[in-house]
């Protein structure tokens, strides 16, 4: 089947293809009397929005929302929210190839094994461009959880991490690659020149942070905060992994060294170590949240890559059409709205339960 | 809210504490005319029991599945079946220090601030005990997608990894680690004896594949299967990481490097390498689906940590009871049965929509 | 909370109000490779569209539907099916009364009570309005299910029924009233003329029937069949009762006179009656599938009724505008929609279970 | 498929066959913190029980209900609760000829004609027998919505009604019929005695009444209040109609005489009528919810009806064995059962968009 709704209680439905005449989400659940306008929403789409810089695909899209209901006289009235961003800048043509080979590490061969036919214009359902649909959903979400503040950076790319002794927040949103550390901005800038000048693509590292999530947050076993964090995340175009708090390297810790101390503080417990990045058994522990995604290279590159065709023949097939050099960057406020949209749903059911 | 089913079409609902006269899985949706009986699923229970090397709990369960509705002379019958085992090696006055401090690392605290009470015996409901109804339930899975071989082994014990090149299947039932390389067996031997001497536990890391699923399963985009994948795993007690394919390594990867490339073969198309992990765009390709786990050590320690007491008074707790030095060993047929369990919701999703 | 998705594995979800920009419906988990066009869909919203005669309201919407995704070449690619319909004939300022004082009957009072706040034009979410979005969805639906004949009528308005005798299916597209009785609709038609001119409204009673639906579609216990339909019906603005088969009647019979023998027949068994509705232990038998719902009058009406206003004074309420005077009269191609809709969803899980 | 599982945040899933060893319901999604033990649950088995009177079966079931899980120390965990109650009384071998010919109006064809093989004694899952685990659920439902209260009664036996103005809650329990007309009481005690011995059976209407509920309860549009409700008494056995409020009655009405006119009361506003049965636009208006269920006549009779064997072959069938002679009898406590668990989720889901 395919399934294009994600959420318990605060749920959002998406549909649209690259190159169709728009795309959107219905987001529903959402709790009445909130501010909300069309302004709120298209600051965290121009973060997302291509052609920013020469680091991301050109496609030129403008990417304006619509709320087409769910909204009135400026407050959410608790029906269904319907946004919608109009496609303007397909250029299908480029894509005539594609229709006929599969790209490899793309889901073209995937779709067509599925679904016996596919919508091969720029990926159709496949392309990163669906992710603009949940960035939009996920502004709604942190309507819903203003005290929540949810802000992801590039951590590394191709394999160059930053310093995290030069982490600095104010960085983040000064260079293109959402980049906490100046000097790491600065070497990546010909990291990504090189490789979009060779044809080729880069993975990133993005990390996620979310501040101001009350213990108690979180619904075991099948919904725990981090399986739902999880789901979300690897839902996104290109991610391959996903880390809560230490992650991989905590499999190489002891239990006393990954132990995360409490004592007494002011304002209830405080923790001497985050290693749980703020989660245990599934339920939030009033520490900040912390996520890792890896984003595998873009598959589509122009290098010439060995593969077959739709009718089975061997060739192969360089990419062309405009694409991003490394998807990872764009991927960082799309990693937000999941955590937002998680988080949103997260708050609603913990309020069903406790009142 | 607590959500304790999993699934779509093929759902399980688990249910039962620790400390608890039982527990079990109710496991619904499954197909009609399956041969099941005990004794296909118990060999998956003795597999997880605890108490059969000095490298696990010492607790004595016998964990004897009983099958009691949904099956009718020797096959299921398309009904609920639900799945119960006896607990029977309770001993909860091990737990009075655990009523009244909180452990680091356990889900203590945080089950307390959400609930405002807890089932302190054992760890309630969050006690890693839980995975035995997960176990049962995988073995009813399996029953559904008889084609495909799910194989789940320790690929790391506390930062000591096994020697891809000396990978022998035939170990990893060979040894009380799941170890497919012998010499790193013999290592995490002396490497765990020494954890459990000194107090301390260890992390793991797990690898799963699944091979004989055909491309095409997976339900994109909110159940595509690397995301319900993630979902599941990182569901399982003391998961903090979740890889598909290369998983964070691709991060690292130029796009050429990181491609499968394909090639013409006999039954349809042959790949050239698999960083993805046997899934592209949410859909399987028909390679082996990999997956990775991070345990992280286990938080129940006879080393003394820095804690509070549910009033919220500075304290010291070493967690007595009985403990895996490392859970990640135990998390082995875990891993394997939610990957069961997720692709046989795949399979019936899939046959859903194409017949 | 709200919630405006229905289905299992075949999912709609509506938005939209009465006097908002536009209404729709994306219909997720439809089988790809099915034909569909805009010309397919509407024809049903044609059949429910307002203002085709002096019966119905008077406002005046071309109800064109849109296809915005999930559709590539003339095919379902199996990809959520976006579905839009401008609004065209909003005349908002008609509901300057609405906003003040509560129409008892209608949803005003209760969606204050829930939501503290309300669009208040033309009724906004409770609008009948929004079955446009399921006729629409319905459409998507019946391309499904193409074996499946699904037919309603009008059986009664005000009290007074059809002629079970005069029965002709011919009769039902040739009066307003899809009215299977020529005798009863020219009865009608001086009926519903009185009760529209006397400023007054009529209750209906609507006949569905689904012929064609396999032995075995319906999946116990808590998604039957019967259980599926009354649900979907009940949904529908207005309806306030639903019978499978004999329904009511049958609670009056004694087991002799409400079994429906069986006999063989050439094509597996043959039934001798179908009090049942074709529907046992919520699965389907083969018979035609029959299904009764209650719609009561309509209660936006002329004539003023005592109320209050939202500010909790006593008042009096006459409800201009533009109404159905007969409500249930449009009612049957929205039944038969929900009615598509649900047989949709159980042929997939049907087929999802037994391949 | 199957779906055993109802409700959206508070959760029920039940299982069990008529003859297996035990039937139970796992409760998921309910608030921490509430008391809870089986004496609370046991009554409203009591109740239900089979065996009390000469009117219902024969079958000796003491219908002793275990709490499994998800409380400790009297108090809910906010964890699954399992109910578990075990058959004792089962006597499979009056199934033989059931295993062979199908009991028209019954489940066996159905069954066979979706699964292909079904568990004949006793009806296996499709037999009332497991609405004893509805019922135990909804003890715990009732504990949720503790200012609730939600009565049942019979209304007519065999088409012979209750007179409304002889309506006496205090005679309900007061005969074996939950019948508030002693008149009715006395009359239907003949009537059932009379067909029992005729080897037939009645059906029956029972009614259903929920005080308490305050307005603003209800999850538009597709988990509208009447709506779930409509679901869940549909999914009842042997039921094959359901009305809120006034139901088909509505359906002869005009627009005013159907209004319920209001006005303002002391806390709120008060209403003159109440057609709608409480609810408006699928949310609760805080009048009493009113809801009446049709149930057909038990078709396990012992009055030959013609059929078909397994093999196709015309035959007839007398259902011996211990079966109701009505049983929409013992529906009161089933409908009640399912009105407290739809309102319990109502309630969980308002909170959740509430506060």
């Amino acid at each position: 089947m395919s399934f294009n709704t994600f959420g318990r209680v605060f749920r959002f439905t998406t549909w649209g293809e690259s190159h169709g005449p728009a795309l959107g989400a219905v987001v529903d659940g959402c709790p009445p009397g909130l501010t909300l306008a069309e302004t709120e929403i298209q600051p965290w789409l121009d973060k997302r929005r291509p052609g920013t810089s020469r680091f991301t695909t050109q496609r030129r899209e403008p990417d304006q929302v619509r709320i087409l209901s769910g909204v009135f006289e400026g407050r959410t009235t608790g029906t269904p929210i319907s946004l919608m961003i109009e496609n303007v800048d397909q250029r299908s043509k480029d894509y005539s190839e594609v229709a006929q080979a599969y790209r490899p590490g793309h889901a073209d061969y995937a779709y067509d094994a599925k679904y016996g036919l596919r919508d091969y214009r720029g990926g159709g359902r496949s392309s990163a461009r669906e992710t603009a649909a949940r960035v939009a959903a996920g502004a709604v979400a942190r309507a819903v959880i203003p005290g929540v503040r949810i802000r992801a950076w590039v951590e590394a790319i191709g394999g160059d991490a930053i310093d995290p002794a030069a982490f600095d927040d104010a960085q983040i949103d000064a260079n293109p690659f959402f980049c906490p550390d100046a000097a790491a901005a600065a070497r990546w800038e010909e990291k990504v020149d090189a490789a979009r000048k060779a044809g080729s693509s880069l993975g990133a590292v993005i990390a996620c942070e979310a501040t101001g999530v009350p213990a108690g947050w979180g619904a075991p076993l099948y919904a725990k905060l981090d399986s739902e964090l999880a789901a979300a995340i690897m839902s996104i175009n290109a991610v391959k992994g996903v880390e809560i708090g230490d992650g991989f390297a905590a499999a190489a810790l002891s239990g006393e060294t990954n132990a995360d101390p409490m004592r007494p503080g002011i304002a209830g417990p405080e923790f001497l170590a985050n290693h749980a990045g703020g989660i245990a058994g599934g339920i939030a522990t009033g520490q900040p949240i912390r996520v890792r995604a890896a984003f595998k290279p873009t598959s589509s590159i122009l290098t010439p890559v060995q593969t077959i065709s739709r009718t089975g023949e061997a060739t192969e097939i360089a990419t062309r059409g405009r694409h991003d050099p490394c998807v990872g960057i764009r991927g960082v406020p799309v990693v937000e709205a999941m955590v937002a949209l998680v988080l949103a749903d997260q708050f609603l059911l913990h309020r069903a339960q406790r009142g």
